[in-house]
């Protein structure tokens, strides 16, 4: 299916608005809806954190919660359809449920799940991106009120990195540092006229003051805006092109002193498309998968939450290898986050 | 993925309801996680009830539910994600918004969705099959409260039938009549054990007197056991062996007179592979595209509720052929049944 | 690659002709790259002629163009990328080169080509499509010059049609009788504002007069347009809903008469996409490869050019069984129309 | 991989030959590797053969025999590696073990599986073609001397027919009536020079006078040398462009009648490649799945012997949809051929 | 096919023993059929053996044995086709014939081939798998038997390298040591109850004694039982989360001193999917291709025998690019071997 | 289709040539189709370099011609297709328009395009190859005339490199420095009896004496010729056998002084398979995307032409990986020649 396919959609509220239909008869309709998705969040997550607590002995456990949003993406909008397939990876059967460090997944006190946002069935009701946004951010608290649960966020497209962050950081009450692998710094102003695009999250979260440092990792293509808008946000960029140079400094990072804690948030296509070829953007000569977790296992801070986005199951190896991938990316920082 | 791998999945609450944790802590949660659950859909259906009923004029109105549950089939789960791919296939844009005889889709009196029932996430809380089943059917009697909307209900694996007849029925206050179209008679007693299987739904329809007259058409796969429970509960059989010889019958068929109304079950793999791979039981020898196109045309009958189910999209060739078959099997259906 | 990506394309002419470049320059540079591609065609096609001539005794000769445009579609545009696709299939080594009525395709006076036009290379110039269409008639001239030689072009998207039966119609000094087999009526007076659409070329050709009769058969995505342009210009069409009606008809077609001849347009989706799932618009319910010969193997009349267009490589099979149904077409349509 | 790359192989006694090794060790080394074979051949027929006697009541008991031989294609070698793949496909769990008439595929009495034949192991050791079809002649023998079985041989390309029906006819002392199903006649006098090319076996068999009548269905690739052999040799050819018109007669066949009995030889390419993608030679315009069943389930004669030959599992579609096609043939065989 | 597909297979004899059948019937017919199979590996062996010793100059020369078996495996069965896969990448003609260090395969010094072992087929006879990895053991043996040859096992999944190590050790008359690139250790002392599991070869080679030093490096997924048995048995595990610093250590081996020789066993998996996604278990963060041949190249010690298993078609890219590393993996393991 | 398949194609004109047909009429017609071929490039080299020098300001400006053959390669014909997609892949929107190091792509002081050569149509006409070479080296010869257009030539297979070089060499008046990326060394005296095989070029290239100094890297496919032929023409030979030892070295070449300039030439299987699958040899163990772009960023020198071959469209993973990855080499390669 083609992007321009996707696009289109039907939300038969937004067209209708300006018909003969009462607004106020919409505009009550989607907020009980809207109230009716975070309760389904609420009422999850009370449920897991209840039952980690009652475990016991859990200083910080990491909850998955799916925001399956495509829409915001330049090209292809397959990410939408991503939680389910990682799940789905995480629990197949082919590995086991140790990570390479050795924490056991299956215990609840290292890793719940809280399901999905539902993100198309709010759309569906006309909802605009302004208000989505803060629904996102709303379901990320909901999360975090449950302690010990730390937001373990699937994505979805790059645009939910932004309500995500935000919600971390109204939460905690001050800025976070940020690690954030990619092959694109994700930091133009806007993209394509549209403030929320997959290309724009760092600048809303850099303009807001939720993160205080910004590491970008991967990064393989960036023109000139993208490297203005970092020296504007005083952003750490590293290219690929100098990775072997700088591979000794970012295999062992220091972060989140001083502030509220690490954010970590790995795009999948950060890794060359050879490792990850179910993203919506090929972008070769990326780092590897042993790459990216020499960097995760060795970084030293208090990680407070993450999120994996843009890996698009509709680019995926018939077999789901990238599956494979992000899942994997998800359980060693699940276990990384969870302590 | 294989069948094992999706079968284990990962249900915390089921399997620590033996162990420390108190067992009302669980079950209020569960309570809790279903009725926020129902709660989304009755908000949705409300809003797309009152909005058919304010643009006026509806005597019937399809409305789309979700049901993405695979864990009742016998060999692959691919069917729980099915719904979202036949709703992108829908609004692809590679074909117009008319359909075959003429209707107008993007006609909210023709068609409205309210959207997946949260299957997987009352799964994960622990949540068994028995009461699963009646939360199915009692998502389907909230579509039908809302006047005049009428459910088509996309699978999932076949077991949904059952459930989804049982509300159709029980909210009419009587039996329908059923056209069921399938490589197979799905009416099995239990298969391995399991009464919910996706072999037997129809096993259980008949039992509780939800069907008078039961249509099997497509049939090709079927052992002694599925004659002699055909014979049994008094359905009639249509094999494709001899599907020249009864094609004329079956393409002036003239059902629910008498009854409540009349249900269509099609499992995508009534179809001949050729026009349909993406399904987990490859049977070939099935009906074409066209002939199932003629029959579900010139059925004579007050069409009150369908689904299309058995969609495997982890089967489907690359670029979402049987996606575009299952989406135009529900646009013609949908047709069908407004009015 | 998605439809948006490959709208972009980069036409720098185009662009900077606003810019401070002399307008003449850019003008005079495209005149002499058109007429350089006219002149290559027009060379081969007189070697081809030239050919045929010397061998002697034939009346009408097939001769291949290619017309690589993919741009005009409404979705994809792999169409573009068709031409050498089908050439490949024809001579593949997988079958033999008699036709199943017993025609030698190796035999000159049976089959030649004249190789593709040079639609990409004219389009980067920055030339437009009114011009782009005038160079499509001119090629089909260049062949119809040379006698015996009848051109049978390999598209491309549908938007070929209309250049190429204006061509053959202004060459043979009146209208012709068309045969049109394909899932759509592409009848649109304009499709998204483009007059030149692959879903209006039927409108045009009618606007023209190039056509008396237009019979469309296989239809079986219409909507009210649709089949309000068929009525304004009185074309015949015969819709999949009713084939095993009009199966009888449709196998003896005579047709032609008191006009310059047949012309024929096969859109590779009039089959169904179980036939042919290298297509850009899966529209199940389509006719079977046999129904096709059947129809065009047992038609009369006198036909004078033709074409085989839609065939999208980027949406086959893995192993090219599209480009072999598309080769067949093409094969038994040149042994159609040479004699 | 090419069909240049598979063919080249490596036979190192082929090539040694002519070298400085002994003659007479290697002719001594290939006997004894041959007896091995068929010693290995006959004991498990004879051990299923007892099987079969010891549970008594069956006058005829199908038995699969894999001939995995690829080398005699003229296009693509894959055939070699067929038989393993239907095997698979025959018990793989996503259909019963009912055909559809009824008989129990567990039952040995129905169906047992004497292995494959070392072919490839044979043809290393520098066996040339005149020696390894007889020992696939014997191979057959060697199964219908353990009464009641009779073979039904998985091919391997369509050369193995020749040494198959050879051995038939031989055991059972008399020519048989042959119903042969396939895009092509296979009855070139050779091709390219190979006397036992797949498109020569039925040239072969009349020559030796194995067969009385040859009845040939599917025909859509044939030239004047097909036509013409198939006159020389009396065969009733049925070519595809009439198979409306011959239907009903192919739908009720009766052969086999003063003869000593009937052998069916499917292609799987006499189906269409959208019901069989999984062939050597694309052939659009064939027999549907449901024309071939009927064909097969109507025939009237004491079937003796049968092959499935062709399937090609590397041009298969990703989930083995033409493995099924080719297990149902086998299935939907064996059946008849048991009683 | 799913697993749970092809685990059910259909083995008459076994299934039958408890019935009414002649026990000694059915055990005297195994016999036979064992027999039979290793008669005709012993007498390939022979033939090699006599060629090899005929060309003479030859200390050690490779001769492949395939070990189709893939039901040990706890996941899918794939391997068991992966024999006759490798063998034709290996000749495909896509390559030349000569090892990066420069020997000559198409020399029978270097390489010659026994063929496979009749896995499948005894199977089917009944045999458990007591007996059919004494068969196993038994063919290593045969071909061990005909000086110089040494053998390299195509696999067939990893449960394989238990019985080919203990003939090997047996043979020998004393331990080897044992280089095992791998993603697992493989050491569980049973999985799923199954002691002959793909998960367990190396608990039941360092119980019986077969090895001294046993090096596992590519290890990253590993959990408590994996390090415990390591400990028990004194594995020396090179995991991946260190690979760079062992790499130095790992890429200048030397093995095989005081004991019998060196042993190789290489599960493809050892690979990053990236580099091998053919196999059963996708386990990112793996070795490269070129970090293999690094490690063998540079390994100094006795080969006297080695494996390459895991490899599993029915998860190959299209166009069998595991299969091409399988092969390479084969090439430069018999050019080590051979002298 | 296989290598078989694509080789025979049809050249009417060259079969014909012995037969009655005049030979003049056919050599006038050869001559005329190539002079309107070259006529056709010239005019679009002329238009891009008119409008380049009315820009100004640009010493050397890139522009692409694809060269689209494939008859010269030993085992698949892919590559005859591939500047079409590698356009599309350059253009697709899935990255932006900046090269690694900040150049802008749309600028056409950095880009143009001058479009393909007409090889199958020149060939269609019965051209041989030692005419074809000449033509190709004509139409390098018309881009370099229009100052300051340097070309960057899309093949086709590697052959096409002699005749490019052989242009360059013979425009500039003297030998230049080649930098050779390729897994072969393609210096063969001849492949099978074809001096222009695509396994041969480097041979005509030393030979001729069009290049000074032949550096090879990435080769790990050697055989004893390539040896040999390397010293015979003092090639220095980087085998990856020792790329850790080598590439210090290799990430700092400085080339091109006392000769005329640098050309390059990417092979794209000089990558590992994993990074780049769409070529028609896989040979695992091969060089990163992040390693070739090292080489040709730091590399110092004066780029005055260059080649990217043998991507082979018809081997590519379905979404087109290996398409991006030869679009990204062809992207950095003309931001490294431009100035």
């Amino acid at each position: 299916m083609s992007a321009i396919g996707r696009r289109r959609g039907i939300h038969y509220l937004q067209k209708l608005s300006a018909a003969n239909i009462p607004s106020d008869l919409i505009e009550k309709g989607q907020s009980r809806v809207i109230d009716a998705s975070l309760t389904l969040i609420r009422e999850k997550a009370k449920l897991k954190g209840e039952l980690v607590r009652a475990l016991g002995g859990s200083l910080a456990s990491t909850s998955l919660l799916g925001v399956p949003l495509g829409h915001n993406s330049s090209f292809l909008q397959g990410p939408a359809f991503a939680p389910p397939r990682i799940r789905e990876a995480m629990w197949c059967g082919s590995t086991n449920s140790t990570t390479e460090e050795g924490k056991e997944l299956k215990d609840p006190r290292v890793l719940t799940d809280v399901g999905d946002l539902s993100v198309q069935e709010i759309r569906d009701c006309g909802v605009d991106d302004d208000r989505l946004m803060n629904v996102i951010s709303e379901s990320v608290k909901l999360v975090m009120e449950e302690d010990p649960l730390r937001p373990l966020v699937l994505g979805g497209d790059h645009s939910i990195s932004y309500p995500v962050v935000r919600a971390v950081s109204e939460k905690l009450g001050g800025p976070v540092d940020i690690l954030h692998l990619d092959a694109h710094p994700d930091i133009y102003d806007a993209f394509e006229g549209n403030k929320y695009s997959h290309a724009s999250p760092f600048a809303r979260i850099m303009e807001g003051g939720y993160a205080r440092r910004l590491l970008q990792v991967g990064i393989r293509s960036i023109n000139s805006e993208g490297r203005e808008q970092g020296k504007r946000f005083g952003v750490e960029q590293y290219e690929m092109r100098t990775f072997s140079r700088d591979r000794h400094f970012l295999e062992h990072l220091k972060l989140g002193e001083g502030v509220k804690g690490v954010y970590i948030s790995v795009d999948v296509d950060c890794l060359d498309p050879a490792f990850a070829p179910g993203v919506s953007h090929f972008e070769p000569g990326g780092l590897s998968f042993r790459d990216v977790l020499n960097i995760l296992h060795n970084l030293q801070g208090n990680l407070v939450a993450a999120d994996v986005v843009e890996y698009n199951p509709q680019r995926d190896a018939v077999d789901g290898l990238t599956a494979m991938v992000a899942a994997k990316l998800v359980r060693e920082l699940a276990a990384k986050m969870s302590k």
